[in-house]
């Protein structure tokens, strides 16, 4: 009897260990490097180089180094990329905070180049990589590649990283290169789903008018519908919390609410086989200009700060996991026995993400300052090379997206996969971390402090400044808007502007739409009455 | 060469789609159900009988049904429970929580008997029980069990539910019989992780002296450990802040430092074979007691309020996914032959679970009683029935404990373990809803308004009263205190019972120590001085 006991349990034991036992080591080493890179990249913040995603990346790489040596090549699968794990639980919060933080008036008065950027310029950029890719890997021997894996090639390189945008961009020093290329990096994602999808339903090497009329209508559809998505659900939550919990506040369920309902616009978008990126990023937007007036003061402070730190947590996550695995044994295998030609393949896509870039910003940025009359508002060569240069990063979702294409569950077994595999991972580390410790550098170099604040003021005039929006990030979003109506009224000059430009005058009708028929429905600031006692007097009383 | 593209690509994405479609169908699912959960549970707020776990749990089980049916019994394994999940993500955040917005006094003042409660009660339960399955089930054709089964049977059944309790007791209303209800389940947690060990490493059919003193070192060793982790954690997470961040604040790093330590702290102590439950819980009260008073006014509302939430979604995804996996058609066909059978066990095992913790709780309490001389501070009869009811919850906790007994990865083949499975699973569903539907009547029964405020201002005439705690919850951590300590000073019989009851001397002791030596090294309230601009002036200033 004692002997069944004993076995009994031991097995029990035995299943309990093994089942989650890899996966409980692989968390602890993970929270404990992200603890990591907090501390360091806070320790480094004054360091006009570094930021937290190069410190998690370096910090990454070391770890799979010491990770490789401690088990002796034999543990290299606990950290092989999963794309499951980076779309459905990385990705959105990185977005949706991008959305809720963003400054609306600025994306919006962008919103034509964006667009043109995001769809056009990728367009070209895809174009250029896959026909560079074919011209120069077919001359190279290395392993057996068909034509949809060169086009694939261009889809994975041709879509700029808005993760890393986040990361060299600030949106308070630099707010116009910001939208623009942050923005074009959430628009590019719609594209590059049209993009698969286009691939497989029509017929690339008979194209005429038809088919191109057709993918652009498939693109329109696409962007529609996920747009129309998020902001549904953004509005849905508005109007949930507004008309239910109006009165009996509870702080702990608005923000389950917001959060669960943002997460909820996405996977419903990867659901439809929408762009979920494009979803989530226009529910943050919506939340923010309707639901966030709507809740507490508490669950304003902790939507904003919460939203901010989960995706401040994932980026390290994300930066950190990329570094981990990028040493992953089985990949390199396949190359180590000719580095030169892996080098030679890496420098050729690196070449081919800069040829295909400047094929399209400059152009379009010609294009975009045809279309403005007032010199002030074109964009200068010098932001036109920032643009160019900031925009050149790859990241995750680059390695997804290569794992996507030429693994199978995260194993590479064919030589030319494993070609193509660790020249992302090269292409990717290389970008990130010499694109991206430039960026400052150069930003500082062509637009010095003086002229930075003449861009801001120029580009976004009637936006108002806000110089100590880290310190009081409560300001940025709700009650700057309304600094920015009193200074409208007050300045005729802003105001003959606003009828005068196209894009001004949309914005113009889009208010008075709003203040009539959207605000008393959903919301929002200026729209939720005062009630005495409410969450401001309690919490300034209770700190007096 | 347009065949060999098509076929690649759409190769492609049938594997994206297949890879990940499932768990994309269900994330939607179940975060619809949630949020759905939240909207119903806040209208039926006014309803005395319901709460949000019970409607979740109701949902659940609808949605079990109707899954069933669209998927005609084929797609019964979408749901499945799984330990991993449910240890690693949804049980921390709720424990954490609890420890985080505990009121410390009244758990510390307590503490000899939620200790005696925890091991020495369960320890009897666990006796009972399996005695009593072993009794029973024998002279039952239920299929063959081992003397492990009834062991683990017992184990399973003798832990009261601590996610249950949170929901059928109010810390505000009955402080007394929360702190006692709810400690005794963090502390039992600890005792199932000895038992477990206990069965395996000691032979206990010939138990002698030894053996037992070996089981009360290892309890200790068990619960010193886990304790002294979570303590160290939080501690640390208080001195990283305090001393790095002090001066140049950054509310998203301070809230990811506060979250990535408190889960690595679980996460450590789940690796070195610990009691997570109680580690999270002590690096709850530690963060709380320290860490929280170092950070900026913004993280501090960002801090508490986001736990409280995360918690929130975790409790109401908890009961939906129950209740969700409880009809899963695979483990109810083997008992479905024999439905008399499958109530009887059922109903034994629930009498056993009443006659087991009524064979601690009366006793135990007579002891408890004995030891204290003021009439006013013994344990009535009437709150010892409470106590013994509202612990008589089964939960989450014993259904991922009866899966990993009793089933190889949630498929349950043996006719034997179907039984103990589904009869796990009613007991459980039976006893939240019958158990914790009845809590608050039988409280508001037994306990009246006026006695309960009685029962208050006698167990914990130091706290300060705090009737709008949910109105104001910063009030209910930091400020509190302070008044307490105001009112200490200010009431000579406060100071006196001070000095002649045992406990509060040591909290007399333990006061002075922390003013002495902790605070001044890991921060704490007083112990941050005023920064002329901090976040308390400038958000007031920004809101005015």
């Amino acid at each position: 009897m004692a002997v069944d006991l004993g076995t009994a349990v031991s097995k029990l034991l035995a299943q309990l260990q093994t089942s989650d036992y890899a996966s409980v080591v692989s968390i602890n080493i993970f929270v404990a490097l992200i603890c990591a890179c907090i501390v360091i990249g806070h320790l480094l913040e004054e360091n006009r180089w570094m930021n937290e995603s190069i410190t998690a990346l370096i910090i990454g790489l070391c770890t799979g180094v010491v990770i490789r040596l401690v088990s002796k090549g034999k543990d290299s699968h606990i950290m092989v990329f999963s794309e499951d794990l980076f779309f459905i639980y990385v990705l959105p919060p990185i977005i949706f905070n991008a959305g809720f933080q963003v400054k609306k008036k600025q994306f919006f008065r962008n919103f034509i180049t964006i667009m043109l950027f995001g769809a056009v310029g990728t367009l070209i950029s895809f174009v250029i990589i896959s026909l560079g890719a074919l011209e120069f890997f077919r001359k190279m021997d290395i392993g057996t590649l068909e034509i949809g894996d060169y086009l694939a090639i261009g889809a994975i390189f041709s879509a700029t990283d808005s993760v890393c945008t986040l990361q060299v961009l600030n949106q308070d020093e630099t707010p116009l290169l910001y939208s623009l290329v942050f923005g074009e990096g959430v628009v590019n994602d719609a594209t590059s789903v049209v993009l698969f999808n286009a691939i497989q339903k029509f017929d690339l090497v008979h194209i005429d008018v038809i088919v191109a009329l057709q993918f652009v209508g498939n693109f329109i559809y696409l962007f529609l519908t996920s747009t129309l998505l998020g902001a549904v659900g953004g509005l849905l939550s508005a109007y949930i919390i507004k008309k239910l919990y109006f009165g009996r506040h509870s702080t702990d369920r608005e923000v389950a609410l917001m959060i669960l309902m943002a997460y909820l616009t996405y996977m419903l978008a990867e659901l439809l086989n929408l762009s979920g990126i494009l979803t989530v990023f226009f529910c943050g937007i919506v939340m923010s200009h309707y639901t966030w007036h709507n809740v507490t003061e508490s669950s304003r402070v902790t939507t904003k700060h919460a939203f901010a730190t989960l995706s401040f947590i994932a980026e390290v996550f994300l930066f950190l996991y990329v570094g981990t695995d990028a040493l992953d044994i089985e990949k390199w295998k396949y190359v180590s026995d000719s580095p030169g030609k892996s080098i030679g393949v890496s420098s050729i896509l690196l070449g081919l993400v800069l040829v295909g870039r400047a094929a399209f910003v400059f152009p379009l940025c010609f294009i975009s300052n045809l279309s403005k009359k007032s010199q002030n508002k074109k964009i200068t060569f010098k932001q036109q090379v920032i643009i160019w240069w900031a925009g050149l990063m790859r990241g995750a979702v680059s390695i997804a997206l290569a794992y996507n294409q030429f693994t199978r569950s995260g194993h590479t077994q064919v030589r030319g996969n494993a070609f193509l595999i660790t020249s992302t991972i090269t292409v990717v580390l290389f970008s990130t971390m010499v694109f991206g410790l430039l960026t400052k550098p150069l930003i500082d170099l062509l637009l010095p402090a003086s002229s930075k604040h003449l861009t801001r003021s120029l580009s976004i005039s009637s936006d108002p400044p806000s110089p100590k929006s880290f310190l009081s990030p409560l300001l940025s979003n709700g009650q700057g808007s309304e600094v920015e109506t009193a200074e409208n009224l007050h300045r005729p000059t802003s105001l003959r502007m606003l009828l005068t430009t196209p894009t001004r005058s949309v914005h113009h009708y889009w208010r008075k739409f709003d203040d009539a028929f959207m605000r008393p429905v959903f919301g929002g600031r200026g729209f939720v009455p005062f009630v005495p006692g409410s969450p401001i007097e309690r919490s300034v009383n209770a700190w007096e």
